[in-house]
């Protein structure tokens, strides 16, 4: 029997409570169009869809929006001559595109940091997973080898940290994608008695200066930023297994992509 | 004559017309008290207050907020280690705290701007000013050249890149801050006719992911970002000449402080 569009957007929506207001959704193509290959990636770029059509698949899942935005950007006109030059790709290519976002953030344990855990290999360190959090526990890293692991494991040329790289860290809270922000972030720290919390993106101004006064002030508290795409990019990568035993017939890829920053 | 708190905070904000709801306050200190000097600083972290109090003034001025938010932190509380340690010091001795956010940034041209203008050396490279960006004019400075001007007259270890660096740029964008969300920065590309556009802090899967497709497009396009203290303290620096200005028997200084993050 077939698979269309509509059967894999209903799996992948299915374990979660349905979300009334939300940005998933399938943004091109046709619900009911046969399936014949799925990719997923973290963003769908220009370059990403290019591959995506040339593995021969009909549906990209991507993670964040296709045009620079989470909500849609309302002020970047259709006329824009980038978008517009993505737009006749895609709709040429009749790729399919599913942003896939919210969901996959409200499975229990989120799936997005359930692929961080599994491609960092900490999943003998989880001690508990909140909705945003997750904290784990360890025998005495110090903040350098945490940093060292995290680059090795995600294949990050560089990490930004804050706080005595020589520490040793025992209980560390994590986080994914944006939500480095202060009035989340910071209370954890006393909360969870935490040495140490790594996150994806957040406002430079706010956790990163609570965390330079700690240290001013002697404590033992330091924080590694890891950058956005890639905290999350592990669970799009992980999605693909999920995706490939829920749905064996159908080839399901990976597409990744560089780094967005150089460093110069 | 003596000098008050008060007169230094009326010259401040009366170069622009009255802010009725905002940021800027005098979180600690009495109006009334005579200046014995005054410091500046983009944020008043612990320690930047230790070193204006080892000056000698019981004035300073901060671009950014006390305790790590824009809007001020609801969720951190008053037990929290951090913020009562930093309290009492500021407390016990007697520093008044005036921040003073969105007035400079009203100045025309925005404060900010003027100061990070004359640290660039670029006041003869200006075409234009509006309220959040500056357009500037180069004969033909390659990105890499442009970043490296950038780390060297800022004394910044680093730069994040998006584009060739290799790329002449003619036209360039300029914004300071967290300035760089893709609703009002990616349409400057096409309006602007700009080929690079530098601005503080923004969304990493905003701007970033524009100019990445966009270069993917063979267009020639950059992106350059700066880092938010790094693009803002150079305003709160020139701020100590506009008061001296103002105020000449008064001693001023501008408190520098290091990098929030180590890169590992």
């Amino acid at each position: 029997m077939s698979t269309t569009i509509s059967d894999i957007l209903q799996a992948l929506k299915e374990p979660v409570d349905r979300i009334e207001a939300g940005v998933d959704v399938l943004c091109y193509g046709d619900p009911n169009d046969i399936v014949t290959g799925i990719a997923t990636a973290f963003v769908a770029s220009h370059d990403v869809i290019v591959r995506a059509k040339s593995l021969g698949v009909n549906l990209l899942i991507t993670h964040e929006g296709l045009f620079y935005s989470h909500f849609g950007n309302k002020q970047l006109s259709a006329e824009d001559p980038v978008v517009r030059e993505k737009q006749k790709f895609i709709e040429e290519s009749g790729m399919a595109i599913f942003r896939y976002h919210d969901h996959i953030h409200k499975y229990q344990p989120d799936g997005i940091m359930t692929g961080l855990l599994q491609e960092l290999e900490w999943n003998g360190n989880v001690e508990k997973h909140t909705s945003f959090v997750t904290i784990l526990n360890f025998d005495n890293m110090t903040v350098h080898e945490v940093a060292n692991h995290l680059k090795n494991k995600l294949n990050i040329q560089q990490v930004r940290v804050v706080g005595d790289t020589s520490m040793p860290c025992r209980r560390v809270g994590l986080l994914v994608g944006y939500r480095g922000g202060g009035e989340q972030v910071i209370p954890l720290y006393e909360r969870e008695n935490l040495d140490l919390i790594i996150y994806g993106e957040g406002p430079e101004w706010e956790t990163p200066e609570y965390v330079r006064d700690a240290v001013f002030q002697k404590r033992k508290k330091a924080l590694i930023v890891l950058g956005h795409a890639e905290s999350e990019w592990p669970g799009m990568k992980y999605l693909v297994n999920w995706i490939q035993s829920e749905f064996p017939s159908i080839p399901v890829h990976f597409i990744s992509e560089k780094p967005v920053f150089q460093i110069l």
